[in-house]
């Protein structure tokens, strides 16, 4: 059985966001926020704007910074599909880390399980993850020269060493309940997922003893089993329970999921600017039905997938992501007006962003050791 | 659902060698074996006395060897219990092999799957790999220059790499087919075992294109899935199916399974002399009830595990084993004086044998690389 709402396989929405940090153990955000505010760390938009709803341990790691110990964050991509908004999500966040915190990063490419899992060619994962996601990455601000990007079936023999340990630490029913089924791909991607994560503190790649990984709420499954994992091999292999941030996801245009599967209804970052321009204008927005009624009621920012865009980083102030919420609430602002400004700060994002990409992707190349087959 | 008789992590007797032949497609022995003879190749003294009962793709290997091509044999022990006559069988095979046909032999040492699927603690399964499997092996007589021993968890990027992508191509029935049932050790476990099998046709390992693998009856499963991955990655890596030969299994001085857990009925060469002589005597033989009968009668070799331990290579002369099966069968000679014929043999093997392991402990810890967790 899959706890209702979480699959990382799924394609499913979390609409209850509190839920999960009552049902599954993740702690809520908020009293944290206030901590690191007081101790005069410095915040991310996204936690500032209560994106990030919940953690695991990420007061323990914060404190380990203050004490001067080695932090890394920690991310993985799929190679399939094309880099959108909800992809700049993660980014953004390693990015704050990186250079407002000075962690290392850590970036797998995830072409062994696009391969088992999604049946996704090799050569084609390999460019996939190099031409979309790493030059994305870069062309977003990541400094390639503090980042580690590796692929999964890239990286030496103590990772994997890792991964077959795990595997003699996990049972088919623990399995089954955390994946809802059980398949060889899934197995062997989960473990080696669980060592993505974990094998940055082993001293051939760092010893990097606290890690922070930073996941929508869809990956807790994962997450859970790789501290338990952790764990377990306690005796053999010491690792510290990585720490973990769930943000919430990014809806897509039209309010269902944002997803590389619905292009319609997905803002990629290197769309064409006119195409991008036509998806916006189609965009689902909180108005009302009429400009007189929205006029005298205000629109609903809650409801709307433009005020999202401001809201997950196309707004970078605070300020001005309050004006735009009131006057939107006001009826003060209609929705016309409101996607043509929409379009300016978009029109900018993507041109500053497709400029970089150019050269971006040639460093893609040389920066990330490449499988040979 | 198992298929019956053929279960390589359980404890089952195979009694009718040639049904396996029947049903599972192996291909009979004895016309290769005559083929080989009349091309004038060495028989191995388990060819020759048709221990050796079946085959998949030999012919095609030996045809390869005489064009001059490389050729590699390759074996893989758990490191769990101790090295017995059993293990002795195996090893036989690759001296002959290595000695008699001049090929390279790759050793695997399953440590991965000690742990995961066995819970032997890493260390403990080092040491047994070593000074038990690898030290017994070079006392025998394989030359460890010509040798390649790893550890399952130390064997580099493109191995692991195979066993990715494997992931991706068997399907949970078809592992429970395969296996009974499906858990991630087992998964990793038999993944890994491919990659064994498989790898050394990598540039990263020599690149050999034909590699035998002598196996048990009970071992198919294995070698059926792992010449089904083969296959399957076809068009991505290029990978010839291995060859195998399947091997009559010794059995334990009682009749039963010689295994390391039934330590009373299994000669193990690292036997203190005294106690393998108290094992031979108290050995079931294909005797009569009384003297008088036997004589009258004679004895049945195929019942007598005595018989075995000459048959299996104790007696390494087929005109002197002949002998001895005759004189059983004719009455001529009874149990207590045929036993004491084993214990000369036996004891001087073993003496032989215990010598050289002295040495070879030591040799063991230099020629293999040790995983550093």
């Amino acid at each position: 059985m899959v706890p209702e709402g979480l699959d990382p396989w799924g394609t499913v929405k979390i609409k209850d966001y509190d839920r999960l940090v009552s049902v599954f153990g993740i702690q809520s955000f908020r009293p944290l926020k206030i901590e690191l505010a007081r101790r005069g760390l410095p915040l991310s938009l996204h936690m500032r704007r209560d994106l990030i709803f919940g953690h695991r341990d990420l007061d323990r790691v914060m404190a380990a910074l203050e004490r001067g110990e080695k932090v890394a964050v920690l991310t993985g991509f799929m190679p399939s599909g094309r880099f959108h908004f909800g992809h700049k999500l993660t980014v953004d966040q390693l990015i704050y880390y990186q250079q407002e915190l000075g962690m290392k990063v850590f970036v797998a490419l995830a072409d062994a399980e696009a391969y088992a899992v999604r049946r996704i060619p090799r050569k084609k994962a390999v460019e996939i993850a190099l031409n979309e996601y790493v030059a994305s990455m870069i062309a977003l601000g990541l400094d390639p020269e503090k980042t580690e990007f590796y692929f999964q079936t890239n990286r030496g023999t103590p990772y994997y060493r890792l991964m077959q340990l795990f595997s003699g630490k996990v049972t088919t029913s623990e399995f089954e309940a955390v994946y809802g089924d059980i398949n060889p791909a899934k197995v062997v991607a989960s473990l080696t997922q669980a060592a993505d994560i974990l094998h940055v503190q082993l001293d051939e790649y760092g010893g990097y003893k606290w890690v922070i990984v930073p996941v929508g709420a869809d990956q807790d499954p994962h997450i859970r089993l790789t501290r338990d994992l952790a764990d377990r091999l306690s005796g053999e292999v010491e690792l510290n329970k990585p720490a973990a941030t769930y943000h919430k996801l990014i809806r897509g245009l039209d309010g269902g999921k944002m997803s590389s599967s619905r292009p319609d209804f997905t803002l990629f970052l290197s769309d064409e600017p006119s195409l991008a321009r036509r998806k916006l204008m189609a965009a689902l927005t909180g108005g009302r039905a009429t400009a007189e009624e929205q006029r005298r009621l205000g629109g609903v920012p809650e409801k709307c997938t433009v005020y999202d865009l401001y809201l997950f980083g196309l707004v970078k102030s605070d300020q001005e992501l309050r004006k735009l919420y009131d006057d939107c609430r006001s009826g003060r602002m209609l929705c016309g007006q409101c996607k043509r400004i929409a379009w300016g700060l978009l029109e900018e994002l993507l041109r500053d962003f497709q400029e970089r990409l150019v050269q971006a992707r040639e460093l893609a190349w040389k920066v990330v050791d490449i499988p040979r087959f």
